[in-house]
């Protein structure tokens, strides 16, 4: 594999599985491409809200907005440039609020595997 | 392990290991923490330079500024929100030009533990 560049101009937005809010993902790199880690962009429309058990180990940087984390300790929010770390085996509830969020995610390993989850591309 | 959040205000910066450049990281997720992966920030100085051959996987992130990362391949420049994906085994050069530069990194495995780093911390 080949050292790659990716932004969010060359993703296309798929709706997170499992459920049906307005929250979406984008992987660029994944079990597909034969490393370790999964990488994406995800997409919250404003007051979305999803409950997460983890299955990977899942590293969410916020790009733009805020996003609110509930977790057993307390809820944790995050703004632009902010990292939330959540280790496989914790249930959160991830939440919009008025505006819209947009995230960058690493998983290790890959997500989609871990979850079952097959998807058309 | 919880969930937990992160930011710039919560690290302080080491020089890079292995080499003299003003590039700066700061783990805030490593191998003292039990988890799979580790989480940081870099920091480049501007007109900086610094040669690395990838022990681990790497995703960088781009949160401020502008880095030129030159591969086998050609040359790949990321500005904010941009992502390069460095996989194990390649070498780069990464380059600021004018303007400081801000990262975000996720590695897995560990990059100290790969590198035989040891910190003060």
């Amino acid at each position: 594999m080949i050292v790659q560049k990716f932004g969010l101009a060359d993703v296309s937005f798929e709706r997170s599985p499992g459920q049906d809010a307005d929250v979406f993902t984008a992987n660029v790199i994944d079990q597909r491409h034969g490393g370790p880690v999964t990488i994406g962009y995800g997409r919250y429309a404003p007051n979305q809200s999803i409950d997460v058990k983890l299955a990977v180990d899942d590293v969410m940087l916020v790009l733009e907005g805020k996003l609110w984390v509930d977790t057993k300790a307390g809820t944790l929010t995050a703004g632009p440039g902010e990292i939330i770390y959540m280790p496989k085996g914790e249930t959160v509830t991830i939440r919009s609020q008025a505006q819209e969020a947009v995230t960058a995610y690493v998983t290790y390993p890959h997500w989609q595997v871990a979850e079952g989850v097959s998807t058309a591309s």
